[in-house]
């Protein structure tokens, strides 16, 4: 890729159907609202809901790795993990995460469409 | 979200390193160049690698739900499946797959930047 594509943390859930899909989306979007949306840099947060109920990615996009370290440094951490916490345990269903290790990502590579590559190649 | 966001289908692999990340980057990127970036609507397969190379993360974009539908429809499965088995097996590190039931997402609500909001709304 030619064009800085920016840096991402996702945020991934084992949920126990769509009604609790419904409930993380809007706890997380509050969390987003309340907590991360108005630091520089920031562009968006997309939440996935999986077509079969089982399932919850927040994909959250900064425009730079240094704007989400300066976001990581510059923001109330502790806050913002104390109402993750009290939103997830006013869910009335079950959610887990799914996350191991550091949730940040680089977009390393974009395949686009066009013609069938063939074997040989 | 008021416009279509489209489609997506999400792979999600923990891998053994740094290395294994690139060497199954490399392995899907030419499995979406032999047998999935030629159909109708297809719009990008994008590999996210997480910066402690513990997981790598292909989202593949679709224009509609439909055009997804269509894929899986008239594509070779069979064939795709084979290449796919063929493609981790070549891979030296360890890579399992992280997906449960079917990896296929709507995006139901996006935040943006903004102000940030009060507690009170």
């Amino acid at each position: 890729m030619n064009s800085d594509p920016g840096f991402y943390s996702i945020i991934d859930y084992t949920v126990d159907g769509p009604e609790t899909q419904k409930e993380l989306v809007e706890a997380f979007a509050e969390i987003q609202e309340r907590w991360v949306r108005f630091y520089p840099g920031y562009r968006s947060a997309r939440f996935h809901v999986s077509t079969d109920g089982t399932r919850v990615y927040n994909i959250v996009h900064w425009a730079s790795e240094a704007d989400y370290r300066r976001f990581v440094e510059t923001s109330d951490t502790e806050g913002r993990m104390a109402a993750i916490q009290e939103a997830l345990a006013g869910i009335s269903g079950d959610a887990e995460p799914r996350m191991n290790g550091a949730p940040t990502y680089r977009v390393v590579r974009e395949v686009g469409p066009g013609p069938r590559s063939s074997g040989d190649t």
